[in-house]
């Protein structure tokens, strides 16, 4: 959205056009202001205290207080989204292209649709969905959020390594235990699961127990498992240690970079935005290094036919 | 407090203002003095080791001598604070701008207190405070508890994270459990305390086998919740790591800038201080970019106000 | 094999010496192409699931189209498997100097040796180990297998410590408690496994009541024991740590150098190949410092035999 | 020992006195040689595996072939000692400076003093001590014990305040639980018995239920000792990975440093002996720095005197 003359709420576009502030304009305005995301952030807070009030089963003269109160929350959070609606002016599909608007606009206005209030299970759901929001509204929170989904892709290879280890276990563990413990592996569903709560290593004890009866070999089974998944497990660490140091040093090289690069469109350059950058520069970098490197090949390629250059990636 | 001429009891103010020393110039002189300070570590200890003597049940002639042993502790800990008061001069009221002496003095005095001897409980935990009196005295231990409070702020956002995934992952457990264990999720007190013991992962393999017992559904809420936390608790550790090698590195930057520089005022020039010292630093070149910052928003703002500039800090 | 003028099933060799391509220059270009890699990938996915899902019990009429499954998935890694060997040429023995290769042909064709069907259990473990083959058709598997063993001479010796500590330590638990404890002491087998568990920590509880219904002195067995322990253990974890930083700014060090260096001779210059890029500079850079040393040690041999100089290297 | 013109065992000293070679010149040639050592780790390791044989029960026409090769360790090992001792010529009492070759002698010798043989379990003792020889054997061990050691006073700090934390949590746990719980919090040494294991989280749930019976404050008992254990428990683990990251910087900038540098008096200048060298130049550097800070201390203490001069350090 960057570098495009489409109004955004968090930029005061309506007072470089006219005189007079439209309500879109104060809209826009008060959704930027600190008041506004305090009193949401309060809001939420409180909502969730009510929700956790609401769990106690005697709640004698206090429960018609609570149910006055979540009709006043479900008021104030309809009255915020409105204003940050209306701070979109003459286009608010623009409200929708941002994933955490979306999120707030169902759970909020989901409440209000006829067929849901006969099921209260779904309606307390929707009413926790609530207290996520709170993510949405403190930085420190999203960047957390950005970077636990950031250090996702480094340890993908360790997870898709652990899938096939816990599989291959499972399939051995069948193999072995199907007769003598159909409880802990009838089918690779209970295998997988027996193997999955063996990693917190509280069951192994007991399952050591258990398969010492069937045959002293099975030992061999469990520590290959354990030895094998804790070192896994510790490695996917150890990934995201490496991957969080990497990232601090690009911080720190990037502090008076490109300040006000505003990479996720929330109107706020922070971290999160820092960090995209220096990895758009890195992917760029890859990019070119990868171009040179193909039109090297080439170049040489009169060579590798002779039957002695460089393999061609495949 | 430096760079004022106020009296400061580790400094040997009194021998430049006169020729013979007063008693609070020999008082400040005691208290700097390395004997002095093995002499109190030692008594605490010896308190500490009373302390734990005084548990077990069948003393028999032990009993006098240990009483007399806490009285002979309390005359020498008022005599302790009485030289340190003396040490201060005509200022006394300078004692208590430190925390750990008004903690000194309370956990000391606070003993004489006629109401309390009624309560041997309350006097007992008066008496385990002072054992705490040691982190005072060893300059390590105050350096790692000033470490450890110092890592907190980095870790905030992390803690604020868990404590929100707790709280829905309580609210939700509540929801679907409430009436099948009302013992762990009677209430939204009790779901948060099983879901932190569950942290430990003790608990992981009796809850599963209690969730399978009523939807193999509640697998995806243990399973993602032992994930989820898991993986925050780790972001911690991470955190905490970075944060260590970075204050690791800073240290043996500034080892020879500003030796002498105390930052916390204990008359000692540490390391505690020299961090301080690079975090001020730190925040300074921070103030001064953002400084830069907003003039150079503020001069761009004629382009900005055309569409197309940096949108300003929300 | 690099550097040498043999026919590799990953280059195009055959269309530089003949116009036409022949079906050994078909088979190759077919071997490194990307569709053939995703093929062999989905169906090996494939293979696994209906592995699993042959271990639930009541199949029904299930049971049928899974027999047919298992005979088109042996039809078509027969096939693969022939267009590799195919690949290669008049020089079929190529085939057989990777690893993988030979894997590959082992369980792809076992299966056909007669005397294995009377014996379902190991047909079904040759069918598992199918499954084994994704990681050698993912990069980012193999690069992470390699970077695990890799990790391994690094902490050779803490493990090897750590398992000069657990003998000792299940002797003196035998002589302890051989007597007493025979089911968990018994010999020094049962000692090593009883040890072994408590690395888990689970079992501390239940052994040091035992133990203190033996004598208070076995708390310092076991408080020793989990404490070195769990120390060496965390050692082997600190010596991966920052072994995967050096690795990592070599990674960083080495990104344009060589990068069509392809150590592995798999055909794909990749980490893999990198790593074992920079490792060989430094074993080269160690041994002319050895060389060096060495040279410099008999140039003053002279001096050392006059008693005072370097001692020689053991 | 470095420096000196005394006959060490390690070097060749006796061919540059003599042309012919002494029985002391042969045992200290024999004793560096690798044949040598080979033979003794082989002799250790296999002393171990006969250990673990015996504590079969039922060995049968095993048991006088074991009680044959006990005989024969011992006439090895003393044969052993004897050669290494004779390497040490007419100075035998330099043997003794080695801490190991006291370990050594002791192990190999107390074996045949008189009294022992009534006492069939000091004998077993001593017998499995002889398999902690093999850390003197290995050069990785020995480094790695070595780095284990020197990492304990960059967490002496940790620890003690650990133990402090341990011991006031101890006293408040018998101040709450003494009278409810006398199997766990008795007296002191049953309340830290109990929180030592209740570090390893297996008790906590047991723990937490017994708390609430008595009242749900002492959740603020547990949770708080919990999070701060495992905190320094954390703190005490990063301050290790910190040091060890530091340690191989120093190694790789010293990797040409002074190859030959023995420290440890071993005769082979390995790792140990460099990372010793640049903590004396580190400790020689802090000397000067300190030197240096005092005199321009001394030289700035006029003003100091003033009252606006920096505190001379405590």
């Amino acid at each position: 959205m960057s570098g495009t003359p489409v109004p955004r709420p968090r930029r005061g576009t309506g007072a470089s056009t006219s005189g007079r502030p439209t309500l879109s304009d104060r809209c826009a305005r008060a959704v930027r202001s600190r008041p506004f995301e305090v009193a949401i952030v309060v809001l939420i807070v409180a909502n969730g205290v009510v929700l956790g009030v609401e769990t106690f089963p005697h709640l004698g003269t206090a429960g018609p207080v609570l149910r006055w109160l979540e009709l006043a929350f479900r008021v104030a959070f309809v009255t915020e989204i409105a204003i940050r609606l209306l701070a979109y002016g003459r286009r608010p599909q623009d409200f929708f292209r941002h994933g955490w608007n979306i999120f707030d606009f169902l759970v909020t206005l989901a409440i209000f649709v006829p067929g849901l209030h006969g099921d209260p299970a779904l309606l307390r759901v929707l009413r926790v969905a609530r207290v996520l929001r709170l993510v949405r509204f403190s930085p420190g929170l999203r960047t957390i959020v950005a970077a636990l989904l950031r250090s996702l892709p480094g340890v993908a290879g360790f997870l898709a390594l652990a899938v096939v280890t816990l599989y291959v276990y499972g399939m051995v563990g069948w193999l072995i235990f199907a007769d003598t413990y159909p409880e802990q592996y009838g089918d690779i569903g209970r295998s997988l699961l027996t193997l999955f709560v063996l990693l917190s290593l509280e069951t192994l004890p007991d399952l050591i127990e258990q398969g010492m009866a069937v045959s002293p070999w099975t030992l061999l089974y469990y520590v290959s498992y354990v030895v094998i998944t804790v070192n896994l497990l510790l490695n996917i660490l150890i990934a995201v240690i490496v991957n969080s140091m990497e990232e601090a040093r690009r911080l720190e090289m990037t502090e008076r970079l490109a300040p006000g690069y505003d990479e996720d469109g929330d109107g706020v350059p922070d971290e999160v935005d820092r960090i995209a950058l220096t990895q758009r520069l890195d992917d760029l970098r890859a990019v070119v290094a990868e171009l040179e490197r193909e039109l090297r090949i080439d170049r040489e390629d009169g060579h590798a036919r002779q039957g002695t250059g460089r393999p061609s990636a495949g």
